[in-house]
C-alpha cells in the first residue's frame, strides 16, 4: 500500500493512519505531498484524492482520503490486530471520540496546531475560546478515563491515539493540563507505532 | 430509543440521525435541546452527551453523540435496510463522503448555515473561500455522479443524505450549482425519511 501524508509530517490524521497501519503490520510506502505549496490541490494528487486532503491511501487501484474513513477500511480489510474495540457499543464510543476529535474543539486546532506537537511551542496565549475548548475536552477525557485504566476502552484503539494526539497540542506546549491526562498522553506518545511517527525526519521550518 | 435534536430542527447531523432511524423503521421519540441559549453546555444533557453537541442518541442506559458513530451503531444493530454499501470499498468511500462532509468545506457551512435551508436564504454573496470550497464540492459530488446514477453508490446509502444537504446549502439560497447536482440534490430531499424531517413544525425564527 502507499500512503500520502504531507510533507512536514504533521497531520494528526495522516499520523492516525500511519499508526493504524503501523500497529497491523501492513507493509507500506510512505510519500509526501507538499500542502504548504497548495501540491494537493491540482494535478496528480487532486485527480486521485476526492477531498484533497491528506492521508489518502493508495491499495492497488482504489485510493480514499479521510483518516477515519481509511482506518474503517483497514479495520475490515484484516481485522487483526484490531484498531477498534470489539463490542458494539464500545466501538461506538471509540467512533464518538473519532468523530468529536475531527470536527470540534477548533479553537484549541487553531491556536495549537500540531507544529507545536513536532517543530516546538507556541508562547501565544490561549484565547477564551480556546480555552472554553480545554475545559470541554479536559471534562471529556476525565469522564472516558474515569475507569483509572491505561487506554480508553481496556485494549489500546486507534481512539487512544486521536484523543492522545489532541491532548498533548497541549501538554506539549507546556499549557496546564491536568495530570491524570497528561499522564494518558505521555503514556500513548511511548507506543512503538506513535514513536515510529515521531521520529519520522522532518523538513527544518 | 430517544434522539435529542437542535430546537429548531436545522442540524445536517441530526437530520441524518433521523433520516437513519426513519429508514430502519426504528421507534423513537424527538426530542429538542436548545443550543441558541445554549442548554447543551450544561445540567443535563452536558452530563449525558460527551461532546455536548446533537445529535445524542438514548438507547436505554446507553448515550451516544456524533452522528457518524450513531448511524455506524445503529447499522451494526440492525443491519437491515442497509444504511451504508455491503461492499469494503463502496462502504469506505461513503465514509468518506461522511467524514469529509464533516470536516470540510468550512466557509459554505458557515456563509450558508442550514438556517439558508430550512428558514430561508440569505442575501449575503458567497467570500472567494466559500466560492473555493463550492468549486471543490462539485468537483467531488460530479465525480461521484459521474456514473449519472440516481444515488452515489448504486443504492441509496445515508451518504447521499449528507452530500445532498451540503448542496442544498447553495441550491435552496439559489446560488449556482451545476445542473446535475441541483437534480441530485432535489432527487434525494424529496425522499419520504427526509421530507420528514423538513416538514417538522419549526418555531418562528
Ligand atoms: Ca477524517
Ligand atoms: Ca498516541
Ligand atoms: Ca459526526
Ligand atoms: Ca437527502
Amino acid at each position: 500500500m502507499l500512503l500520502f501524508a504531507d510533507a512536514q509530517y504533521t497531520s494528526p490524521y495522516a499520523m492516525s493512519v500511519f499508526v493504524a497501519l503501523t500497529e497491523k503490520r501492513i507493509p507500506f510506502e510512505l510519500k509526501t505531498v507538499d500542502l504548504v505549496a497548495g501540491a494537493n490541490r491540482g494535478g496528480e494528487y487532486a485527480a486521485r484524492s476526492l477531498t484533497q486532503r491528506v492521508p489518502t491511501l493508495v491499495d492497488g487501484d482504489f485510493t480514499l482520503s479521510e483518516s477515519s474513513a481509511i482506518t474503517e477500511y483497514l479495520e475490515e480489510l484484516q481485522p487483526e490486530p484490531a484498531l477498534y474495540p470489539a463490542d458494539l457499543k464500545t466501538r461506538a464510543l471509540a467512533r464518538q471520540v473519532q468523530a468529536w476529535i475531527r470536527s470540534d474543539l477548533l479553537p484549541i486546532r487553531q491556536e495549537r496546531s500540531t507544529y507545536v506537537v513536532f517543530y516546538g511551542p507556541s508562547d501565544a496565549p490561549l484565547s477564551a475560546g480556546a480555552r472554553d475548548a480545554a475545559g470541554k475536552l479536559f471534562k471529556a477525557a476525565q469522564a472516558l478515563l474515569a475507569h483509572g485504566g491505561e487506554h480508553l476502552f481496556g485494549a489500546w484503539s486507534i481512539a487512544d491515539v486521536d484523543l492522545a494526539l489532541m491532548l498533548n497540542r497541549l501538554v506539549l506546549n507546556g499549557d496546564e493540563v491536568p495530570p491524570v491526562l497528561r499522564e494518558f498522553a505521555r503514556r500513548q506518545w511511548d507506543r512503538e507505532s506513535v514513536q515510529a511517527w515521531v521520529n519520522l525526519a522532518r523538513p527544518p521550518m
